[in-house]
């Protein structure tokens, strides 16, 4: 059973911050571990890296097979029906369109002073993309994390995904293909991590690594941050739908477990003006889960962390909606860009009864890397800026010294920083001169 | 002696990795003590954040004084020499006016199949600023780090500074006021930030938290990243000047030295195409060090960490330029643009020989917090975008729907989430009946 609630309950105050504070993940401390492998991959590079290959993946590689050949790469995709392909082929063309409308500009003007200020940005020059094995190896986030770098400029696009046993997913190293990434290596874990931020003989070293991963992944990007740039460490799924009464009730239950399939600890949560929509929709989710493939995962995500909460009216809806920035936020109201205007904290919102959530996690345009647990409220999903860095740029003339120089030289002073001030000075005196 | 070197010497490649590898850097491994900070903190809140401020900064508060009052801030202020204060209002004009052309637009427009796609940018609600104590509080960094969240538009700014033994800096809380800030703590170290992160009885928690501070600060920011959003891990600073013949050696000499005198280990480097100019900045440096205030600190840092690299060309300095990626980057040369272009990695540049670096720590108006340790090369500056967070935007019509949906259902089939076709499914029959 999921939980319900009712703005209206005397104690709704103190369940719905139980909610929100729910423990959904309980990550291994692996963090040590972690620690030892990386510290082995910069000692002794590709050797540290086939051993843990061949201990971890049961998967014995040579400096030679780290990487996929392009004659397998071309051998694995010839498998791939076509009706996958076009699709695939789709989706990024849609990803790469909506990205491309991220470049920033580049600005630069000349104030009053007679300074020329203005900022430049540039791509990064080389990313690694981590793509997890197993269950979770998706093609579409290869699209997803690929592409904005691309797009960006980087012009060494590198991806690892461990092939446990020598597994290999066909569709992904499509996906790869597609949007434009330059190798893919067979590695996994921390040890693909360490290889990507600090290189071996074999793999040379980028200066950005996206992508999701299990624990032992997170806590190696954790690590690594600061040496390379990496994105949000990334939590179990989570999607949010507020619903008037005028909805099909069936519509509301796949969207919501469409969150719950992914993961034993994602989580769904509906939020409805009618009271009656609230009942119905959890019929049909159980309706639903009886069928449902992945009943199991979808069944235990909703059980232990779904949510059904009945409030008053949507000005309710979107206060909540704040105190729970949630990853996916679908607005199924008859004005969805009324209430979006009210919500300030989501990673992605989808529009109207027709826009379900899972549009944007394949083809709809928008990134679906997004911030979870609640870190929309300082974080952005996965974008072209991600890959891109500013720089900013000054040039003074004499003119424009003399107008500001003296304040920076009475700053530096009450800083006790003699020399900032005196490299002020030294060209302020030449004008006096 | 700094570091001397010439790319037509033989073993130049191998002494200049060593110099790009060079640790300047030991921070005391205080993780563990950390961890145990935040854990109190978050436990036992107020109580826990003033016995740790009662041991490391013999300041005994109560739940009253963590803040500082408006009386104390205004009979602070009221001490600063009228210089300073105008000083301080300029340079914050001018950071706020080169912050605000930074501010990002919204976009939305509606695609080819009828889909209605965009993002919107917000602010994150709350963010706090650390502020060290002693020699590293500088009111210059709470401008830097304050007016870009206000540009943003942050709604609560608030601000910790440790305050060892109950000394304040007058400066600091009138660069506070100036730029708007609500409170200031007199909070240092990792309990500082878990109180930010966490909150406590009397501090509310925040979304993100920016500024500097020592290896305690850093552990802890990097401990609480994820719960809430932080900047960079900052490292010592660092200046590389490109430099060619037709230069005054004691100009670029203070330069390199208003670097140096930051601390221990900055490193300043000098890159120029004149054998001649490179002694003679040496001597300069030399010369300027025997009277500089902050020479023991300079000297050590220069003699350390500093290095001249003569060079055949600009060519070869930009490149060299390149793989340093320096924090700051002055071209002191005749066409600074044209060598600007051709460098990807710099934090910032100051162009020409009339804009010493200083003049970006204080007036310039662009940001002087920046990437260090060659994280410029794939980061930026503390800027406005640190601030906010963008939310992605769709709206499918049943015609957009119906032209993209379908492939959409064949990759959700193809990562084997069945509800994520249903989804799409379940509304594409509603529009074949």
């Amino acid at each position: 059973m999921p939980i319900f609630l009712n703005t209206r309950d005397e104690d709704f105050e103190d369940r719905f911050a139980s909610l929100l504070t729910m423990k959904r993940e309980d990550s291994p401390d692996v963090d040590e571990a972690v620690a030892a492998i990386i510290a082995d991959v910069r000692r002794r590079g590709d050797k540290a890296v086939i051993e843990l290959t061949s201990k971890y993946d049961r998967l014995d590689l040579t400096p030679e097979t780290l990487a996929y050949s392009q004659d397998e790469v071309d051998a694995a995709i010839a498998t791939v029906p076509e009706a996958e392909a076009e699709a695939l082929e789709l989706a990024a063309e849609r990803i790469r369109d909506y990205h491309a409308r991220q470049l920033p500009e580049d600005e630069s003007w000349t104030d009053d002073a007679g300074a020329t200020l203005g900022w430049r940005w540039g791509p990064v020059s080389a990313a690694g993309l981590y793509v997890p094995g197993g269950l979770a190896s998706y093609p579409s986030s290869v699209l997803m994390n690929a592409i904005p770098a691309k797009v960006a400029g980087v012009e060494r696009l590198v991806m690892t995904a461990p092939s446990p046993g020598g597994v290999t997913n066909p569709l992904v190293l499509l996906a790869a293909r597609i949007s434009g990434i330059d190798t893919v290596y067979r590695l996994g874990g921390a040890q693909a991590i360490a290889a990507l931020a600090y290189g071996t003989e074999t793999i040379a070293p980028v200066d950005k690594i996206t992508g999701p991963g299990n624990a032992w992944v997170a806590a190696a990007k954790r690590r690594v941050f600061g040496k390379v740039g990496i994105d949000m460490i990334a939590g179990p799924s989570e999607i949010l739908v507020i619903a008037d009464g005028d909805n099909d009730p069936d519509w509301i239950a796949v969207d919501l477990l469409s969150q719950a399939e992914h993961d034993e600890s994602a989580q769904s949560i509906l939020i409805t003006t009618d009271a009656q929509m609230a009942k119905e929709v959890a019929r049909a989710v159980e309706l639903r889960l009886e069928t449902l493939e992945r009943r199991e995962i979808a069944g235990a995500s909703w059980r232990d962390y779904g949510a059904i909460i009945t409030v008053q009216d949507l000005g309710e809806a979107a206060a909540l909606a704040d105190d729970i920035a949630p990853e996916h936020l679908e607005l199924c109201v008859d004005d969805p860009e009324a209430l979006a205007d009210n919500i300030a904290h989501a990673g992605a919102m989808f529009l109207g009864k027709w826009t379900p959530e899972a549009i944007g996690d394949y083809i709809g345009g928008p990134n679906h890397v997004l911030p979870t647990a609640r870190s929309a409220r300082f974080s952005s999903g996965l974008n072209v800026l991600d890959f891109m860095k500013r720089t900013t740029m000054a040039r003074m003339t004499p003119e424009a010294l003399k107008a500001i120089g003296p304040a920076a030289e009475v700053l530096a002073k009450s800083e006790s920083l003699e020399a900032h001030g005196l490299s002020v000075r030294a060209r302020l005196d030449r004008l006096n001169d």
